[in-house]
Parts: C-alpha cells; structure tokens; sequence
C-alpha cells in the first residue's frame, strides 16, 4: 500500500477504549513515543485491531499545527512532538514545514505561508508538530 | 446553498447509530456506494435527521488522502473509494488529484506536491480516495 | 505559546459533555459567539478543563469550508460564522480566504483556487466560515 499522507508511523497498539461510536486507540511509536488516534469502533471490528497488534498511524501534512515556545502551554491535542525543523518548502498560501522528532521520524505538516513568516520558522530551529487523535488514520499490514 | 468543499454526495441515510456525543450515520450515494460519517448529536438532533432522508456528504478536498496499491492493506478510514485519475493540477506545495469513482462521481484531493510526485500519479491511472468518517459534513436540503 | 493555526478564539467554557471516549466543549466567546468542540475525555483531563475556565479554540485555517447563499440550508458542522470577506490571496492550487465574523474577529480558510473561482468570492462580498467541533483543539494557558 502507498498513500499520499507525509506522516506514516509504525507502533505496537499499547490501548484500546471502545465507546458508542469511537474508540481510543493508544499506539507506542519506535523509541517509545506515545500516539493517540480515535477511530470509529467500526474500523476497530473490520481492521480486527488488538492490544499488541502492529499498527501504524498515518497523518495528513494539512492535519499538523506547528507550534513553538509551548513551554507549560497546556492544549487539547493529544500529539505533540517536539524536535528540530529539517526542511522548509515556501509556496504563495502554503508552506511546508518538516520536524525530526527523534529517533529517525520526521513530521511534516503544511501550514499557510502567514503563519510559517509570523512564527519565524527557520530550518535546524525548535518546533512542534501537533495534530489531533480524531486526525490520525490506523493503518494494519 | 454553496460551500467551497470540493466534494459534495448526495445519497440516503441508511443507519444512525448514536453515542454519548458523537453520532455515526451512514449514507448509500447513488450507484449504492456506501459513505459513513460521524457527527455530533447535537447536529443530529438539529437537523432533525432520520433514516430514509435525502441528505449530502461534505468532504474538503485536504481531507483526503490518496492511496495506490492499496490490494489487501486495511485502514480505519471508513470511507475508500477506487477509480480512476481524471485530473492533476500542480502547484509549489500542494497538487490537486481527481478521481472518477462511478456513478458520475469525482472525488478532489489536495495533497502535497512531494507526495504526488512519490506516488508516480498519472492522469488514467488508478487511484483511491481515502477519508475518515470524522471528516465528512452532513447537509440536508 | 506560538501555533501555526491562524485561528485562535478565546472564551469561556460553557458546557461539557462527556461520552466514553470523547467530549463535548461548549466555548462561548467574545460578543456571545457560541463555538462546539470535540476532543477525548483523556484531554479533558490531561488540562483540567472545568465548566467557567477561560480557554481558546484553535482551528487549522485548512479545515475551514467556505460558505455563500446559506439561507436555510442545514449541515452538521456545529460552527457557522458568517460575516464579510476581508482579504483573498490566491495561489496555483490553494486560496486564503479571511472572513470577518464581527468583535475584531477574523477566521481564515484555505480552499482551493478551483473553489474560491466558483463561489465568485470578492473582498466586501458575504461569507460563511464553517468547521466541524472535530476539528477544534482546547488550548488553556
């Protein structure tokens, strides 16, 4: 399988919390690093997903917020994951921004051209890709 | 009403199975496609939303996530349609793929020029288009 | 804390809703304006979100759709804001598009080129913003 997404993280299903509708499922990513998706308890049923499984966890670039100087900044999203900007690729409405997190992974999101000038993003700076567990898709092999 | 989402279905409401919060309510688009959403409650209960009802599915193009061979790989997205590329439009950062799925239907992705280029996408080759139930909008007439 | 998201609203929790896995945040911000977000229980948690905290809601301008002529028209997404656009800038595949919703608050959306051509978009001309509650993150400082 090959998709579009930028983001495709491999992780062992350390959690899985079925409600109604969603169910929260907990990846540990390679190096330890912990990753939240919600998926509907559908795809739970047809992925047949388990704790203990090999999952991966893919992010659309559009779905990352970049975020720097969060010091004791407290935000909703379940996924931040802070490292050092490698690339950045400007357009006229969209630039994109890729951040090594650590042990080889690197995030990329695309953010507005506004934002990447307003934030003074610059490359081998700080930054934190941020994204929501509802944005995050498990993928199965 | 016109919205700037790209991709606009209309269908019948199938099934509602409501949460605590979230709802998850399934379409049959025409040519009997089936297309799941998960909204609020409180947009079921707005809409007056009931099952047999006419009503369209919502999706912007920048949620979907474009996939090739994807053969017998399995992914929570919910909703993985197939067919062909009709269009491809390229920009600095961002490219925007078309693909017919039957029925008449063509379903818009924004994805990433870098992504584009990784896939090897052609106008008349295959592709599929691949977006969560969270992504998708509920519109009734 | 610096994000990338250009829209950032600040507000008074004014409801919370729990399921099994995700809650219901019911902000309402400056001038009355009333904002729905989901997000995970966990997150609830994790920032001690409490009914009467001042809290922002953070938006990526990309999950923003465009909407004209609305008049009855119904859709799920729990937030519309309709007011006037005040700036467009356009790209190959992507355009901005800022709409000013009233009380010195602007939401940014980035629809594609395509789109804003075929809703005859002007700078002066009417607008809605419209995003799901799934695609809200809580910040609180």
């Amino acid at each position: 399988m090959k998709v579009s997404a930028r983001n495709t993280f491999e992780g062992i299903v350390s959690a899985i919390t079925k409600g109604a509708v969603n169910a929260e499922v907990a990846l540990t990513l390679k190096g330890g690093i912990p990753l939240i998706a919600t998926i509907t308890n559908g795809a739970i049923q047809n992925l047949g997903l388990e704790v203990g499984d090999e999952a991966c966890a893919i992010i659309k670039a559009s779905s990352v917020i970049l975020g720097t100087d969060l010091h004791d900044a407290r935000i909703s999203a379940r996924n931040v994951f802070c490292g050092t900007i490698a690339t950045i690729i400007e357009g006229p409405v969209n630039t994109e921004v890729d951040v090594e997190i650590g042990g080889g992974n690197i995030v990329s999101a695309v953010i507005t051209h506004e934002s990447a000038k307003r934030l003074g993003l610059k490359v081998g700076g700080h930054g934190c890709a941020i994204f929501k567990a509802s944005s995050v898709i498990i993928g199965v092999n």
